[in-house]
């Protein structure tokens, strides 16, 4: 493993790290917060899983998550968002490729050779993590937009390995939208039972979640055709899943939307790993 | 004045806007967050100067600062930090000419059309906030780098138009520095009288400041050489300057760092405007 870089924020230090992923075939970035805590032993994990186009440097440069991870005593994880390099599958279209993993294993040609996010995410960089970071073996995971589906989907799929799950504006239901039929179609073929594991609206109806799901939306969110947040919403209530849904009055899907709502992000999950 | 986004951000707006700019004579990008507060009538007004090779948008995506205006009720302006265009002067180097406006009225060819970074924010901008936006004539002042020369230098030469100046790693001896004795003899001559309006620790000597003034400055800053700290921190001192110089262990010149004590300069500019 590699150190791309270190920085000083607020007591503790961000660190941007490469090292050569056996999951996904190619060299990966992913970036990770230790508070000021970790100098006193090791503290709870929370992923954030970010959307698409994004690597691991948008939300930590733009979150504003530090300051309440530093507050409450958590280590921040950011892993990239796909494989990535020019030996690596790539589309020309934004949501597909590179920079739009989905969080899945794809296992269709030309993707599957690299994209196996799901994998990357649930097991090699959580093994890097827990044993490279003084960190308790404690994991939350919230995410934004393709990365809440990533967030949900993989919470809701592993409950001995997360104890605590969030979103912002996730991908609700991408068996139903364009963002998601397109990817699962490209990723995991045509036949739609595959995808049913991917999709959180699915997953909470048949599984749910043992906790509680905070979830935030944007009420002027520009992709609310897209993310679909009605359906998971309705599940959530027809399911009687303890948990919250916001609809957040005049936010849109930007980062600030996510800035202003992960200080309550960030302390919610802090409760619950703590 | 064009509208080129407004977000939602913290329960207020964090908006971009374009306008002709009478003082650089090109097109000028700027940002204003308006904190919730201004819904019940005008909030004073922060100004964040930004560093070389910045545009408005560094500041507002990754200093953090609106969850602090919000907080207390104050708006922020965040301007670019030069005139742009291809009818614009530039170097080719990154710390001369588009990008490194250094706060000053250019007076010499080929930079005294377009660079006057000093009116523009002192009187332009300054006019165009207080009439087009629910603030009220009451600003303070802070910036970063290049940015927090510009914070110093401009307050304590219009201590009638500003109420409270603090700055992050300021360029704090541009007279004595390769940040600095450059531009200010690209864009003012070789004459170095006319230099030191534009050098915070010698306006200090000569002028002082009406109030107390803030200074943060990382310890690991990789440009101390450059920013000469020390010459501005001994003047507080000699000079009897109200004021708090603070040195932060392990910090560098990053918005890492910026973003760290955001939320102290945000905190003690309020309590000086309001």
């Amino acid at each position: 493993m590699e150190t791309i870089s270190e920085n000083r924020s607020f007591g503790g230090v961000q660190g941007v790290y490469r090292h050569a992923s056996n999951t996904c075939g190619c060299d990966m970035t992913f970036a990770v917060y230790m508070p000021p805590q970790a100098e006193d032993g090791p503290v709870p994990v929370l992923w954030y899983l970010s959307g698409l186009t994004c690597t691991h440097e948008n939300a930590m440069a733009k979150a504003g998550m530090q300051e309440h991870a530093a507050e409450h005593g958590i280590a921040l994880v950011f892993p990239d968002t796909s494989p990535r390099g020019d030996n690596v599958a790539n589309d020309e279209a934004y949501d597909l490729g590179q920079g739009a993993g989905f969080y899945v294993n794809a296992t269709r040609a030309p993707w599957k050779t690299h994209f196996r996010m799901y994998d990357y995410v649930v097991n090699e960089l959580r093994d890097i993590v827990v044993k490279q970071f003084d960190v308790q073996d404690r994991h939350g995971i919230t995410g934004h937009s393709m990365g809440g589906h990533g967030a949900l989907t993989i919470a809701m799929r592993n409950p001995d390995l997360f104890e605590s799950v969030s979103a912002f504006a996730p991908i609700a239901n991408p068996t139903q939208s364009d963002w998601g039929r397109k990817q699962l179609s490209a990723y995991l073929g045509d036949d739609e039972s595959a995808w049913a594991d991917h999709d959180a609206t699915l997953l909470l109806e048949d599984k749910g979640w043992k906790g509680d799901i905070l979830v935030d939306q944007g009420q002027a969110d520009q992709f609310l055709d897209l993310l679909k947040p009605d359906a998971l919403a309705e599940m959530m209530a027809r399911r009687r899943q303890p948990g919250t849904f916001r609809m957040q009055k005049g936010y849109d899907h930007s980062y600030f939307f996510v800035n202003s709502f992960a200080g309550d992000h960030v302390a919610w999950h802090a409760e619950r790993l703590q």
